[in-house]
């Protein structure tokens, strides 16, 4: 192993609103102008498009066109499920028809996945759960939640679904929101092609080792995906990885590295304030550094300060191995 | 429904240490002075025991004596997996001696609940976890988790296991901390008699909704037990019931009775500063508020209004059917 | 005292947008839709406008018309200092033009809160601050957002300046970000026209007690305001007043009637999924309840049991005032 | 600057016993063996001992020839008013005997730290503040922190007196909780010889940037101590310094050279199942690449990236300087 492939949620390279600046926090940027910031970062070779596209009179073809010229291929199709429509949920809307309007734009995705032989549809349902004691039927909702993603699942079962889970936001209460929540609706789901996204940063604020995480989703064979970046525990500020918990994310490198788990390290940092091709380039620089460190790690070593629960000795070898290769 | 049977946790009568105060929140209390101060509630008809009984020289029949008086039976039965000797875990503990004796000790105290005529042997691995990155392999951990519970489920197939999960403390991380995370091991074991014992409060400060928890274990068929109390959402304070989070309370038994769950409302609470006889008092006049607001409530509208995810008119129900029951 | 006078941050009626529902939770709204939506309430006598204006062509006499018509004054006027311009900070800005830039838009704030003859100029810099560990010197961090708003106060001396604090958002950590750390640099400043105002929900989210907040903001004489809402003490939800933490919002309001202090009750929520005047509405029929809750509670009752530390007494009074109440 | 004086609470050494492991994480040590402890590290120079001695039949010279034959000075000495007595509070107790009892056993540890030739009194009020809504009158109970704090340092005018504040435990809310409100009750007592210990951990688990809190306190000229330790920020861990946030504590530890901050690198840690001696060289050499870190650190380059709020070269230039260091 070693050499890993880089890639990026297409959304690293726009600009945002939140609801304080809605003018944004930047120029708007076109979907080609993101392919193109995302070319110079120079390590990366994919990227996570967000469905459907944005730009007036784009074409699949401007797209492929767009990736080509940059050396990027597509891992994913993320299918917004989450805008104004879907504002009290996809999956899980009181709805039917909003329920059905999800559907069908997800089996679009799927298309466009298809069509650019991309490795799954991503499936992040930020805006099904609820906001307020009282507010629904965690039975029905819950029931909801899975028969959305099984009926897809059935449907298209030459592709491959990957849910991310995610605590909060923007929904105050997300329904699939820890590892274990998400390994337990897809057992119930019981098909072969729904499995897990798992970034980085929701599983450290939602209280989880994100290292223990990725064993337990490998442990049910359904780690098909994942994405790193930073917080500060308590919400996904989606910062540069590396930057605040340095040592956590190696341990979660390294639980991939000795589970021989391959699949491309990904971005999904949200550059407000920054550059959005140099918060890239920082994000690279420094997991490069946890490649060569994995390398240099005495794996021997490590598993039997671990055996023995032996957490001085665990950590002085990952710092050292870390640290030195930078 | 309604007039539900009240429990206690026998612990809730003593007094505490932690690691400032270490001569203790008061003047040391035996288990037979524990018992008598659960009878002086009045309102109890339950209590769970940790088991080794603390008092020198007691017997099993003192203990039934001191219970019989007071018009108490015991729930179940509590083993002290997580004194010193455990420290670095129970079921997962480094060294298999220390779990073999944690298994010994679980299994002595299956005998008391088959004596005791109890519901179930409680499962509170507090110290099995761990404190850093990198400090334990998460597989084995979790593995050596469901092991050790399984093999006793086997071993003693006519009586039921709780797992009590909890997010953390005294482990900086718990194994079982979530209700998800217990269900998906449980599963796993894949046997029928383990189950769960929900902590409202362990559910708050682990960031889950308790009624859905609740929700969610019912689904499974897994809901063998529940207790209460309160908390700020970022620690478990075993505060008295009712005091900071009355309406997720409300919602919390809104759920158990929509569901004819059938069981003893139970208190888990720790009163360091508080009359214990008076804390458990409020908590239960709390509590049966609670009853009648259920008896009140329009659930054919509540329901209604949750079909319809309209979270005002279901939070102005319940805060009427609630409120004017006190 | 009772009847208090009831008032809402203009934005409660807009719809929002955040980094996901780009597109909006709903058709954007004008101020003048804005103003009559909070005129639709019923109970409001006060808002709080943004400032400047946005809708296209809008003149300070078409605001006058529209709040005259709806029977409303302005308590406030809130300068925007947090949108794209100023996304590295208002006060704090790195660049002396921007921080220029901030001082210009919120002078000519002060000017319409002449014209309108409103109680305040709001300062909410909710851009001032950090994301990363080392990204400031936080010498000089400090020192400007004080030198900026001291500026301002010693500038408009017959105007009154109150700053909201809130712990985080937009900004990962907002310099004036808790009651102590506003009323340390208040006393810096050391003029007699800069206060807080206080948000209920900030205050809860970021670990205070807000009865215990208000207090020490009214013992240095520096309470100029207040609004509320609810939230999980986690994240500025902006949800509801009244409909998560009724105890410690009774307590907060508790607080302010026993010292005397007499001001509008604002709402500031964010109904980013409700109806925004029913949202308004619910909250108010609370807030009415407390303010009922309130003549009836046992104060010198409640003073015994405050002298005392004794909780389980104190929240009895307290709950059966407020829930009697309701 | 640079080659730092290293210090350690001495209950590092003791061990350690909690709610549920009531028999201890250890067999008891005693202060003797404690300080033997201390000195076996190796690098220690300093302890801070918590008072009254808890050895049978101690004397001070007992304690002065311990120390001797470790090469270990006295920093400061901690009096125990968090012990059973004072479980409701030491200068908020209800009862004004034992707020009495607080100020006499304190002025009793002001004589030990004459005789010690000691730096400071330390105050941590750990059981001063409040557990539930309403307990208690805020006015009052803030008021008597000061008075407290302030008739000792007025009575003992020689001597330095330095408040710990932590944001909670074992008090549900404590009311010296965060750098900014203890500034504020300094500056109310207005007197030159009460300061702040710092304790890095207690800063980012309330939510603070630590070095930002040193920051504060020195431009306050109000820094008169500090340890380190480590958490998960969401509770005072006490894990062993640098395991989780390396780049956090760096930044800490630049703040204090920056402001030519001279003083004893003391730690406060509870290895509660770690070998005490080990856990404290872990962390003295991590603490060690922190001093060389500083060294080789270009300030000026991190003076202009910080100037410019440049993050990434911020953080660059602080991951470079540390990292290579180790």
């Amino acid at each position: 192993m070693g050499n890993p492939a880089f890639g990026a949620g297409i959304w690293h390279f726009a600009t945002y609103v939140d609801r304080y600046a809605t003018d944004g926090y930047g120029e708007p940027v076109t979907l080609v102008e993101s392919i193109d910031r995302a070319g110079a970062v120079g390590d990366l070779s994919f990227v996570d498009l967000t469905y459907p596209f944005t730009d007036p009179g784009i074409t699949l073809d401007d797209v492929k066109a767009a990736l080509a010229r940059n050396n990027l291929k597509v891992i994913g199709i993320t299918p917004e499920i989450y805008t104004r429509v879907f504002a009290k949920g996809a999956f899980t809307n009181p709805d039917p028809a909003v329920r059905e309007r999800a559907h069908d734009l997800i089996t679009d995705a799927a298309g466009v996945v298809r069509e650019l032989g991309a490795s799954y549809v991503k499936l992040w349902p930020g805006q099904d759960g609820w906001d307020y004691p009282f507010q629904v039927d965690h039975h029905a909702l819950w029931k909801n939640s899975l028969d959305g993603v099984g009926r897809l699942a059935e449907e298209n079962s030459d592709l491959r679904f990957v849910i991310e889970y995610k605590p909060r936001e923007p929904r105050v209460k997300m329904s699939f929101d820890s590892v274990a929540r998400t390994l337990l609706g897809i057992e119930k789901i019981g098909l072969p092609n729904v499995g897990i996204l798992l970034d980085f940063g929701h599983s450290l604020y939602g209280g989880e080792s994100p290292a223990d995480a990725a064993q337990l989703a490998i442990d049910y064979g359904r780690l098909f995906g994942m994405d790193v970046n930073d917080n500060f525990r308590g919400w996904d500020d989606d910062l540069v990885a590396g930057t605040v918990h340095p040592i956590e994310l190696f341990e979660f490198f390294y639980t991939l590295r000795k589970n021989s788990w391959e699949g491309v390290w990904q971005l999904d940092q949200f550059p407000f304030r920054e550059d959005s091709v140099e918060a890239a380039k920082s994000a690279i620089e420094f997991l490069k550094a946890v490649d060569r460190g994995l390398d240099r790690l005495d794996v021997d070593a490590m598993q039997k300060a671990q055996d023995q629960h032996d957490a001085l000795t665990a950590l002085r070898l990952a710092r050292q191995a870390l640290f030195s290769s930078l």
